[in-house]
């Protein structure tokens, strides 16, 4: 499938105009496209500007609000539950890790749970708000159901990511942003492209049966927890993704389990809704609430070596720590441009044409 | 293997005095005591009683000091750091975590990182603590390094737990306890003993391969982080695993990675020591910070109902909510008895011995 260049700046541009031309305001068009270009940055394609068009027909199914009253609605001294009162997630979310560390400056940490809110791109671009303020930043979502829990046919939970984002000193910071999921979706689309099968312990058919189809999610079939099957751990994947749903949306009166809305826009909405929209979960700890923050960062770089400078199996030249790839990606990407994939430039050609904005070209 | 069935009550009162007699003050034996029973009450067999000996050689070679002065170095509203001074993590993670939940009374939530403590046994005692006054209770823990990294052949991470314990109404409270890893060790120790491979995923030897040898950890191999490799996720069960080493030791000053000091007390010290003792980190969270606790209970029964009455594959009849098999395990063993095995017994018959106590039978 051919790809094509382009340079950062261009598809920014393209992307707030977007989000100004479905009614946000300035300052929130910046704040989305900030967070959902994040993802094309770090090399996440299946969370970026591909999924620009998915967010445009929620609003024109008035799932999303492009001018929502974000508002905090209960808080103590460390917490707050924020209702996203139907907006973009990618503006909810930085509103609401604000909320986090401004709490975090205050009295140590801030924890912030959100109701009312829509998917909000990638975990670690809300998490790394934290890391400037040198505070660990944590972020977690719920997310429609895909996922059949150890021994369950029934998709009873999202790929419900983590996201841990810890600052170091001379090193780059520590990012861990994970799918609690053996594989993420867009894994699967990657192998659908090329027609290959999927390992052993992605997915299972709609009657809960091992398979290596990586079309299976179109048929009934579902995502598997991180671990597989029971005997590789998957009842630990379903517990990881259980407690991503009880922080994001048990704490915040959201929709959790198998009743968190659908992101296509053509997939009706649950029938019974217990909570309101999707629900996020966000943490900021402030390094020097717990000790001096430069000996945090300089135990960090301490650490990061020790694993960079580690034995590796044959035929791998470096231990990875976790953001190392995502890092690259970005130095490579906002050098050389981000490859776009045909089919997202017509996607993206026929919202030109929609909203009247000039081609992305 | 045979075993034998001994009341809980007879094995606490032996354990109990067991800890008085190396110096513990009645109340540090009665909270070590409830601690590491507890694990031999909730089924998890490798993290009782059987490891009581293993304590006591610990003191011998003054690794464990029997009357720690465990207080706050640091703190802030939200958060503190606890040294253990060199105590049983039995006692010092159970100090803390009450550190934890005073502040959750007081500003929403508590976190408290750990310094200069031993082994806290198994996390989800610690978390639970949190349940009664209607917070959501959270225990990590790091550990001598037994784990390899995705690409590495060097044993960089313990097994570091994780463990979230949420309250619900009528339903009995969610409680997930994992390992970061594929499988535990004691996972391991239960296959030698019947001389049984590993599945895939669990184990590789000493230069990197994968392999099914369940005694791989002797001849210097090392467990995987859960996912097994990295096709199949091993490198999130590594992030998870490096989260909470940094939790539990980078923010509070413990040793980390490789340099965490070992359980054995015959294995040495490491060289190197960047911190003190092992780190744990514990926090709560009032519910009522979030939403009326109620509320919170009734969605807590209504999401545990629905994973209750998902529809099963082929060969299962329940799908479990975390904590459901520990909590059975729980019923049964205070009514009809803990089992130990032969050795396990004769090791304690040698602690009767050696401090002369009445013989546990």
């Amino acid at each position: 499938m051919s790809e094509q260049l382009f340079p950062y700046d261009k598809i920014f541009q393209f992307t707030r105009s977007v989000f100004e031309k479905i009614g946000c305001s300035e300052a929130h068009a910046m704040t989305a496209t900030k967070a959902l270009l994040s993802a094309d940055l770090r090399g996440i394609d299946s969370h970026g500007v591909a999924r620009l068009s998915g967010y445009v027909r929620l609003w024109e199914v008035k799932r999303v609000n492009a001018t929502p009253d974000i508002k905090i609605i209960h808080e103590t001294a460390s917490t707050a539950v924020v209702d996203g009162d139907s907006g973009l997630g990618l503006v909810v979310a930085p509103f609401a890790m604000q909320v986090a560390i401004e709490k975090a400056k205050q009295c140590g940490t801030g924890w912030v749970s959100v109701q009312h809110s829509n998917h909000f791109g990638i975990a670690a671009h809300h998490a790394m708000m934290a890391l400037e303020h040198d505070m660990i930043g944590i972020a977690m979502t719920n997310a429609s159901p895909l996922v059949a829990p150890t021994f369950s046919i029934d998709k009873m939970l999202g790929t419900n990511p983590i996201c841990v984002a810890a600052p170091a000193g001379t090193e780059p910071a520590f990012v861990a942003d994970l799918a609690t999921t053996t594989a993420a979706n867009g894994k699967l689309e990657i192998l659908q492209r090329k027609n290959s099968d999927t390992p052993d312990g992605w997915v299972q058919d709609k009657d809960g049966h091992p398979t290596n189809d990586a079309n299976i999610l179109k048929k009934g079939g579902a995502l598997l927890p991180l671990g597989g099957d029971r005997e590789h751990g998957s009842h630990k994947g379903y517990a990881l993704g259980a407690i991503v749903d009880i922080f994001s949306a048990l704490l915040s009166g959201a929709n959790y389990a198998p009743w968190v809305p659908p992101f296509p826009a053509y997939v009706p909405m649950p029938a019974q809704q217990p909570g309101k929209g999707i629900g996020h979960f966000l943490g900021a700890m402030r390094v020097d609430a717990f000790r001096p923050a430069d000996d945090f960062k300089n135990a960090m770089d301490h650490w990061i070596q020790g694993f960079r400078n580690a034995k590796t199996v044959p035929g791998q030249d470096k231990v990875l720590v976790p953001g190392d790839p995502e890092r690259e990606y970005e130095g490579l990407r906002l050098k050389e441009g981000i490859p776009l994939l045909e089919q997202v430039v017509n996607d993206l050609q026929s919202l030109s044409e929609k909203f009247g904005l000039p081609e992305l070209r």
